[in-house]
């Protein structure tokens, strides 16, 4: 198979390319009005009948011929005599012909059984609907190619339209090849990936009007997925296949689009999502998706949304925008369109984008962004305190609404979240890790509400204060406790190889897995390196880093580390032993304006919760004794 | 049964009441998550295992063991053994236990079957995506009460969870009552109602998330009505009942609710939208809503939605709002809240916003909407020209591309829309009706983009040239000819009064329909009328306008008019007989520059096409020999 190389295609040309290349001539079909909504019709669509189709009463009352009224006023009553002069009407009811003007039933008196007398003359016409005022017969009620909302459907109906014409939607074939894929299960054996992209594809065309089509998966073999994209072609207007779009060994998409039709695009100019493959197969686009989720997504959305919108021909609706001010310093290389995921805080009514990891393979990153930012070729990055436009993927009520955590990570800020939503089902609460110190820095920049910090002091052997004190010198700051903590050895089922101390770690053989810069736990094994007086060049590991309890524990249970330091929770869910070290303090950090809102009043609320102590106490290695004291207070105001 | 009265209850403390006594416990289901789009999680769901669960190659390469590569350079290449000191890997593979960093294949050299040199050192973990990149084990993928996104449920599926726990969806039931309703149908007799307001409800309780029941129509009898809302109890979470809430004759709403529970709130200080009930019956929330379509839909919105979003305890999304000029001066009364539907045109950049009519019973002021402009209690209205704030119906970006059409009303303006939209599928055309006097008015203004106009000059012979020439003394405008059109007598089939001129009009017992003052076509009928030396006063009916050619066929085919003056195609729309008056030149009046703008480029383009003249030239009383044609320019540039 001849080798082909990426290009690096500019993302607007390639998506132009296909726009042009493809003319969909959609199907038509007749369904019920009342089945239609989010369908997009097929052609303007005209009222058969008028609503109402009779003059009817607009109020509860008496319907008069106006002329019998003229000359009425307090000195000249007029009497009106029943079924000859008026008729009672409610407000819906048909006007009889010999009448042409409805009188409310609170300027009526009533004289006898038979009559009724008047103080005012009313005009023709008064308080009556004509017939049409809602919709009249021959006029359009939606344009074609309009995309049918609840009102609409109501005004089809009000018109006499029973049923709709509107286009087939676009049938979207999802092909997922790789042997080492799986259907979801909870059972993933070594070297097996869960297919879960195509649930994703198909969950976004859902959204956008198209029909997915699962094809279920295909094994990475060039005759199979041939196969499998002439058998979608016979009944889907396009089809995607994903992964094997890059320029590798077992990449075959490029081969099979080459072969069956005509390869116009491999490889955009983008970071992520450079790997995709858009060609023509029958005169239907099929589109080879790379296979990182977030790459996948991207190009799925650059590709496959804008030609379902082109299908239908209509406008694709553009997600919200806002400035933001760029919390941390965003390097772009040049050349590449670069699309960073962001999370966004709202501090002080000024929005704070923050980058998440830029690598294309976290789905998470995904799921936690608020917003996507784009930057141009030609640009480098952003300074922090720039001003960009970020693309919203959250509401924006949402966002103005969340509790931005960071710091070190703990489970309690998982319990806190939880109860807070329960509690006040408007709030969020986003957390994201950066290591204790990390955690200060964001609050020192205002880039966080609260952070996280477990950071012991060698010289006082206290937690935290000093180094607030240190770092938070001109900044109104509060130290809340939230929990106390077990740290301890994280070693496989029944201790194999017998570690106890630091000591145990310089042992020959012995992988250890560290923590990153600047968490409270690479302090905590510093500290303990140098009471026991061990070198780190005699950890071998010492410098790989792990961002999380979990990581720490995940890299021992499965085999590639012996022993790491973290807290007890996470051994636990990692089924591994726990060997204590010491207990320590993991504490809140909060500006005290924050502390003084009525977002970190219901947060403190939480905390100082009963249910707060009796989840997390039944987690183990845990104490809530001190839970929501405040430790320290900078400015020493009255807290 | 005894009188009561409606209350004028502010919004917001109605809502609050019903908000606060209802506490709504839901039910969870398991459901599996490649079917949970948009549904809302019951608890925070954790990874059950990590993704990847290996080490895998972050590139095509070979794995190696990273010690092997050190002092590698370009002075010092170093060789490597096949199967002892690397083995070839595809992206995602696994990396096997002896190796822990993976090459590219594109800095390694072959040298034999066996040896491959580099020359370059890597350091460990290089181009490994380590295991629990994606997700880690044990971690929180999405909190509790989150609606479920598509890379939701990628993360979800990548985690481990096949199934996913979600609150069951609010069942909402819908009860229309009326004795005059019927299910939709093309054949309406008169009195009869089409039931329409329910299949609206359904639609958008479908979009917010609830599972809407329809019940059936129920006749006006309080017997009936009350136990339909008790055998809807038995399965719903909440009842919707469709009119009767007012405090008429034969509204029975607050009545039932009075009996079977406890009524919260009869009426709320808004217009429209006043008669609701709002009342619980088993502590489920019962909602009475008004019969007017417009009052239905706002007091859905301000009840139901916000109690579907409070049984999941999830915020509800705002709709996204934009600062608008008022083109129009509003006037609203102390007291109540208004609630004023608007059109919305971007012109030259700026957000212009005109009212549509406050009718609460024309459904199509909804579809037309784009916009929602809420003027507070206490507001007595806005000025031409003030800024105000709007909630958007449509996308913003579908205003942006809009053209706002205004003046007369001919069907041209339909065809002409259709065939815009088939060659420019991201363009739009709204057109409202406002007669041809108002055109000219709303382009001075720059209300408008367009203005049909077809406004008879007796002095000059001519028509519009004089008008523009008069009222357009300081504005680059132009007058492009859209069509010829045969004005002419609408009267019943067989022309049973045998009316030929405007002579036959005053023979007593003939009934005239005017259109409305401003109207091009009662320009003309004014100028035959002085022409044949008739007085307006011996027309029985001058004084009734309609606003459209469709409405005063409508009126001549209902029976509560004999004659009225309009186009052919309306007649031809009500079947009825045409007797032929004038040929008329209907234009449309544009500003200089949207005539030289991308939009009025697209527009002109469609005009002069073949394809308008033989659609309009087949719906007879049209002729399109000038279609397209410049006829006039106020500054004589080249056009």
């Amino acid at each position: 198979m001849r080798k082909i190389y990426l290009e690096d295609t500019p993302l607007n040309e390639a998506q132009r390319r296909i726009a042009n290349r493809i003319s969909f001539q959609p199907q038509v079909e007749i369904i019920p009005t009342r089945e239609a909504l989010g369908r997009v019709t097929a052609q303007p669509i005209y009222a058969k009948v008028s609503m109402p189709n009779f003059h009817a009463s607009a109020m509860d009352g008496i319907a008069v011929k106006a002329e019998k009224t003229y000359g009425a006023d307090e000195q000249h009553p007029v009497r009106l005599r029943h079924l000859v002069d008026y008729v009672e009407v409610d407000t819906g009811d048909p006007i009889p012909n010999s009448f042409d003007a409805v009188i409310m039933i609170e300027n009526v008196h009533q004289i006898d059984e038979e009559t009724l007398e008047i103080l005012e003359a009313v005009a023709p016409w008064q308080h009556i609907r004509p017939i049409g005022e809602d919709v009249v017969i021959g006029e359009v009620i939606v344009p074609d190619r309009h995309r049918l909302r609840p009102v609409d459907l109501g005004a089809l109906l009000a018109g006499g339209n029973v049923t709709v014409p509107v286009f087939r939607k676009p049938r979207v074939a999802i092909i997922p090849t790789g042997t080492e894929l799986i259907e979801p299960s909870e059972n993933v054996a070594e070297g097996q990936i869960i297919e879960f992209n195509g649930t994703v594809f198909a969950a976004y065309l859902l959204e956008w009007g198209a029909e997915p089509v699962y094809h279920g998966i295909v094994q990475d073999d060039y005759e199979l997925i041939k196969r499998a994209v002439k058998t979608a072609l016979q009944s889907a207007d396009m089809v995607l296949l994903n992964a094997g779009s890059s320029a590798g060994r077992e990449d075959f998409t490029v081969h099979v689009v080459e072969e069956l039709g005509e390869v116009l695009t491999h490889g955009v100019a983008t970071r992520p999502g450079k790997p995709v493959v858009v060609g023509v197969i029958e005169e239907k686009p099929v589109i080879g998706l790379p296979g990182y989720p977030v790459s996948a997504y991207l190009n799925l959305e650059w590709f496959a949304r804008s030609l379902v919108y082109h299908y239908y021909g209509l406008l694709q609706p553009e997600r919200q925008r806002i400035k933001a001010t760029v919390g941390r310093r965003i390097v772009s290389v040049m050349g590449a369109e670069d699309f960073i995921r962001v999370t966004i805080g709202c501090m002080d009514g000024q929005f704070i984008a923050n980058p998440l990891t830029r690598s294309a393979g976290v789905t998470m990153s995904m799921v936690r962004a608020d917003g996507l930012l784009r930057i141009p070729p030609g640009n480098l990055g952003y300074e922090q305190e720039e001003t960009v436009e970020v693309e919203l993927y959250r509401p924006l009520e949402q966002i103005q609404n969340t509790i931005v955590s960071t710091g070190s990570h703990d489970l309690s800020m998982d319990v806190l979240h939880s109860l807070l939503r329960k509690k006040n089902p408007e709030r969020f609460l986003v957390s994201s890790h950066v290591g204790s110190m990390g955690g200060i820095l964001a609050i020192q920049k205002g880039e966080a509400h609260i952070a996280g910090v477990h950071l012991f002091d060698e010289e006082s052997g206290e937690y935290n204060q000093s180094y607030v004190e240190k770092y938070m010198k001109d900044k109104e700051v509060v130290l809340v406790q939230l929990v106390y903590r077990q740290q301890g050895w994280f070693v496989k089922k029944g201790n194999p190889l017998g570690i106890s101390s630091v000591r145990d770690l310089v042992q020959p053989g012995i992988t250890y897995i560290n923590r990153q810069r600047g968490a409270g736990t690479r302090l905590l094994f510093d500290y303990l390196l140098k009471q026991e007086e061990v070198d780190r060049d005699g950890i071998y590991g010492y410098s790989r880093e792990a961002v999380s309890h979990l990581s720490v524990a995940a890299a021992v249970a499965g085999g590639t580390a012996d022993v790491g330091l973290g807290i007890y929770s996470a051994a636990a869910a990692m089924d591994l032993d726990f060997i204590p070290v010491a207990e320590e303090r993991y504490d809140l950090l909060m500006s005290q304006a924050f502390y003084h809102s009525s977002q970190g009043k219901e947060l403190l609320a939480c905390i100082r919760s009963e249910e707060f102590a009796s989840e997390m106490e039944a987690l183990g290695g845990y104490s809530c004794r001190d839970s929501g004291k405040v430790f320290f207070s900078t400015a020493m105001l009255e807290i």
